[in-house]
């Protein structure tokens, strides 16, 4: 599968499917401008209808690495290495990364990763505006009784 | 591993390492209310400095669900399933999840995991404050020619 199902929607809730990690390689964007196709890269936040990030889900080949170094101008991205290991690039700072590593960069860090591994790198990337969260952790969230059932 | 490495901190980024996904269910929070535990949770915000979404990394046990339904006040969330299978309840709809399953949740939707699998299920959970994104995908970013090599 390579094409993102739907899996419900409601009022408060779309919900879909990208299929398993080991699918991701097969998704590719096209960049709007230089009309460059980019293998392994899945956009979610038309399909999921989100309005605080832009995540995408990534798959980067061994031994390749993203084709530029870039910033943003408004957003924060989070990188999360799911799979494989490599090299994160931000300004003239470079540190190994691999499963686990999670690396938040400001709008001004210009970033890039190499997968300098023998298998394929998986990441998410989450892009949301700087500086724009309010509350967070569980102070945001309300416990609920629902269905007579008290919590 | 269960503690929370810093591999890389500088003007721009925080890096930090949590370990493979096989030790995210060593890790658990204290809730500040209740005092209850809650195994297999990893809050992020603290920990990369980030300034517009809270993540949190979860594990959650075979025939396991989250303890509460829960709504926010300000937050959107989007929950994307790594591993093993189950149901997501939102309102008064229920739709199956698995590995590549991504749920946009509104604040106002009362929202439930239950991992109704013989496996740990994980999945990456990202508060956002809603309507906060202003620009996405690719247009938010700017390529950048690096150490004299043109992009």
């Amino acid at each position: 599968m390579n094409q993102i199902e739907i899996i419900s929607e409601n009022s408060n809730c779309t919900a879909i499917n990208v299929g398993s990690m080991d699918k991701w390689n097969e998704y590719s964007i096209i960049f709007p401008i230089s009309r460059r196709e980019v293998k392994g890269k899945i956009f979610l936040k038309d399909a999921t209808q989100a309005t605080g990030t832009e995540i995408s889900l990534n798959s980067l080949p061994p031994k390749a690495e993203l084709p530029d170094f870039h910033f943003h101008k408004k957003n924060e991205e989070t990188y999360i290495i799911l799979r494989g290991s490599g090299l994160f690039l931000v300004d003239d700072d470079s540190f190994p990364i691999e499963e686990g590593s999670v690396i938040r960069v400001a709008p001004e860090g210009k970033r890039c990763i190499t997968n300098t591994s023998d298998s394929e790198m998986l990441f998410i990337c989450i892009q949301s505006k700087a500086g724009s969260l309010e509350e967070y952790t569980i102070d945001d969230g309300e416990q609920v009784s629902i269905k007579g059932v008290e919590s």
